[in-house]
């Protein structure tokens, strides 16, 4: 029996590295004399993965890591100009609209009767601006920002809300902050793939007898029935 | 009868103000061709202030504002060295090492017959990096890192834990922050005050029963238990 259901937010609820790929676009084409955009990509997300522990994940960590990336491109000769453009990029990747993923609404009605905990990483200003940009704020039960999604992190979540692992089921589109940690707590683990997926959250799919593929966010529902009568 | 005690962390239990006074005092050796140093922190807090609902509080929203006020004051000619440094300016600010307040182990000591709460504001992963450094998180019974601290705030982490506000004490040193969304919701409010604190916490002490002004965060125990008898 699945009493209470996990969800990830960014890329499962709402859109959110397509904001991140248009704006890596926006970077490409400032810095166009200092490289073709793959180069310019690759050298983003190498100065991203370094400052990860830093920064840990959310709009102002990228913001800060696209400032360095385009001194580190230019040997330091960017000019203060072009940064000031980075910072808007970020101002307005802050500001953008938040885009629902088909079906959405339409689940958390059918899921209505369990107990829903939406769990999301990244900067939690950002993330409270969207949750209530959603409208779908008054369906979760709880809300957990958190700082990373491991099991620990996970653990002290179902602490907090008196959830036993065995029936919690926690739905998102990383295999890597979603899946695994859940998995490795005795819980159970929809992924729900997205076209757009930051490449630090891929993984492969786990062998494991709680894990299940979805191809969109309409089957969960069913997904947890069917778990909750052992099927 | 008090409850549960909530604690303030930056400032209150370890020192913080004083991480970015310094690296204050490092961005205006920057930029001491393009201004006095008090020039320099007027057009930095004008920054910081447009920025405050974009960035909300904490270390990588600072960062963000320093480059901006380095581009705003040179006119966009700031070389990009000199962003560089500013970006490193932050990454030593969030490695910096934690300083207890003196007198905080013994105060926790002696509250230990409480439910404490940590509730503090910035960023995810820099908050639980310093409450790790600390020592102190397995003092506290809960850790509460949110976004901004109104009477909503605190409200829902009062619901959550189940505490009446009438039970509950906030101790911290800023009067916006830690005093008077508490004492709105019927809560009582004791200010610790520190000799740095940055100027948009600061508002003038209330005129109101629950509040009281201490000397230092040795006098908590001793209030605690003199509102619980009425005193």
């Amino acid at each position: 029996m699945i009493e209470a259901v996990g969800l990830d937010a960014d890329d499962t609820l709402w859109e959110n590295e397509q904001f991140f790929r248009l704006t890596e676009a926006g970077l490409a084409e400032l810095l166009a004399d200092h490289g073709d955009p793959d180069q310019i990509s690759r050298c983003l997300h190498e100065v991203e993965r370094r400052n990860l522990s830093r920064y840990g994940f959310g709009i102002k960590g990228f913001t800060l890591s696209m400032v360095q990336t385009a001194i580190e491109l230019t040997g330091g000769r960017v000019p203060g100009q072009v940064i000031g453009r980075i910072l808007e990029l970020g101002h307005e990747m802050l500001a953008h609209p938040v885009h629902l993923i088909e079906g959405v609404p339409e689940a958390l009605d059918a899921l209505a009767g369990r107990r829903l905990i939406l769990i999301t990483k990244g900067d939690l200003l950002d993330q409270e601006r969207k949750l209530a940009a959603s409208g779908l704020a008054e369906r979760f039960d709880a809300v957990e920002i958190v700082a990373d999604k491991t099991p620990g992190t996970y653990a002290r979540v179902l602490k907090r809300h008196a959830v036993d692992p065995g029936r919690f089921l926690m739905a998102g589109n990383s295999v890597k902050s979603d899946i695994l940690p859940v998995l490795e707590l005795g819980g159970r683990a929809a992924l729900i793939p997205h076209d757009l997926t930051w490449q630090v959250e891929h993984d492969d799919d786990p062998d494991h007898p709680g894990f299940r593929r979805l191809d969109s966010i309409r089957e969960l529902p069913g997904l947890v029935e069917r778990f909750g009568t052992g099927r």
